[in-house]
């Protein structure tokens, strides 16, 4: 491993190659076309190792970021977002460059856009499922209907119905998962049955990492597009999307002092390099990533009891176990695993394989 | 103002301006050093407004921080943070080139650095006065002294004892800022007569905006190192830094739905923008900035009942009254007074002025 001198963002290439290929063998086996979403890694290098399992369409969630993978070679994107319809030039720039999709959920954004997108372009309907963050109530077919009708006869096609179901991320367990899924997948199921006479190739694709990972029957989906499972995290660990040898991503750190009498460690490690993502346990102790120790190739488990307890902009305090701390030096280097990989990379902006490679990232 | 079609940090440099005059005004009022913090702002132009009023010597937080203002011509540089040790050949390169200062917290870095360091530097020990997040133990005068005999024949000159008394953001008043105030100023004072007989040029340096910005009595103190202040945010009004109307940054935000039935807009504003940082009243309701609307040449008082009460990656929603939601559009923009600034900024790496100027932040 090249020697760490200051926060570095390493990454276990064979475990995200692990990830990948099993999600792709998910959709594969159940049907589905796997679209992942690269707004977790935002890295050409990572991308290109989703072409050897034969991905050919991506997710992102900005126009800039549609704009950073398809100057990287990628050429049928969705814009995982309502649209934002100040961006129009830039969309009508990129439409005429590649296959882009895009969303729009509301009679006022198709209303405008039927005006102003003069390029074949498909869109999904973001679908409200229960996450209430944005999309259309699939419920009011009155809605539907009239963004169908509104964008006819426009360069606006229809592509299908997208759904994040961000309330997944609430869950505890894979069960719980399931039962939020069961719901879901009723609506949209009714939604298919509604429009498909008019749109008989209308596809039914769903976004959220917990669902893609958990559900072992898909039936009724045409597509995916998780994104966090390309690295996975503390947070996905605790829903029950991973089991904690599948985190790729580990947070390097350098020790810079010792509290022996607190049990406690500074490590140069802020919200400039983590993110402020926690989570809080049953008992509302609260932190915000686990402490490992580095090895030849990797990293180890968790260590008992070690957790990052405080975060400021470029400090972060660690809470170590009497027997831990007492090994630990001023100089050393130790791991952090992250509580929200999507977080973590896209501070630290550039990462590193535990092989020596350096990744980019787009620039902010 | 520039036409905004995606999120947008402006800063009103008239505000901003008068921030930096009034911190100059009373540092130069209390016959105190102003040592600004440049981690709020990382952009070597708003670096430029400090020297119209005499600001010679500069703090930063990292190594990186450090080099970034030495290149845009700053020559006294105290980098306020636990001196990280793997950073030896780079800080021997800068202290050969400018003055710069460090912190020198323990036996063992100094034991370290005592060896390592091959160019004149100056440090300070920093004092853990109440918030338990680094520093020596102000009351432990043979770790102190220890660390003074370790570095006696070496390149390192002690300049005095840092505080940063960070235990002053959880107050909620001016009152009580000025309580957590008198313990340490104590505790300091009692340091420089212990001290002052074989240092009597000793400095004694404060860090922490709400000290800086509410103390009318800086006694004892030689400089002050605030940050946060060139901009101010909701955290510093909150605890009782600062007025409404001095928060001199604003984040643009375009408007991409509009749900009336629950009162919320979506904006294309998330955590990559503004940063994870919420408040919480007393009731325990949670928000991440409140809303204004914008001017033409500035920004208007928070709207009444209008915050953002969700923040994923790219989305964010608000809540709004009523009246003021029946008159929001998709393709508006809207503004958020930012939470907390320093991250904000950091977020969103460029500034534009609201008289139309781009200003550079140091590269991630």
């Amino acid at each position: 491993m090249t020697p760490i001198t200051r926060p570095t963002l390493l990454l276990h290439r064979p475990t995200c190659e692990a990830n990948i290929r099993k999600m792709a063998e998910k959709a594969k086996k159940q049907n589905v076309q796997l679209i992942p979403h690269f707004k977790t890694h935002q890295s050409a290098q990572v991308g290109e190792w989703f072409r050897k399992v034969g991905v050919k369409a991506i997710t992102v969630t900005s126009v800039k970021m549609a704009n950073y993978f398809a100057r990287n070679g990628w050429q049928d994107i969705s814009i995982a977002f309502p649209v934002n319809v100040l961006q129009a030039d830039e969309i009508n720039e990129l439409a005429a460059q590649i296959d882009l999709k895009i969303f729009v959920n509301s009679k006022e954004t198709a209303s405008i856009l039927q005006e102003q997108i003069k390029h074949p372009i498909k869109f999904y309907i973001e679908t409200d499922v229960g996450d209430h963050r944005s999309g259309a109530d699939p419920e009011n077919l009155e809605t539907i209907s009239e963004i169908l009708r509104l964008t006819r006869n426009s360069h606006l096609h229809f592509e299908g119905f997208y759904t994040h179901a961000g309330h997944t991320y609430n869950a505890t367990s894979a069960e719980e998962v399931e039962q939020i899924a069961d719901l879901f997948l009723k609506k949209l199921r009714s939604l298919r049955a509604h429009f498909s006479k008019e749109y008989p190739n209308l596809k039914i694709a769903m976004g959220d990492t917990p669902s893609c990972s958990i559900l072992k029957n898909l039936e009724g989906i045409d597509s995916i597009h998780p994104g966090n499972f390309v690295y996975y995290d503390l947070v996905q660990h605790g829903i029950g999307s991973n089991n904690i040898e599948e985190i790729a991503i580990c947070l390097a750190v350098p020790v810079v002092a010792v509290h022996l009498e607190r049990q406690e460690v500074v490590i140069h490690s802020g919200w400039v390099h983590q993110g402020k993502d926690s989570i809080t346990d049953e008992k509302g102790n609260t932190h915000f990533g686990l402490v490992v120790q580095l090895t030849e190739d990797k990293w180890s488990a968790p260590i008992p009891g070690g957790k990052v307890i405080k975060l400021s902009q470029e400090h972060g305090v660690l809470q170590l176990s009497k027997e831990v701390i007492e090994q630990v030096k001023v100089g050393d280097v130790l791991g952090i695993l992250p509580v929200h990989a999507c977080a973590t990379a896209f501070m630290m902006g550039e990462i590193h394989t535990t092989a020596g490679e350096r990744l980019e990232m787009m620039p902010r």
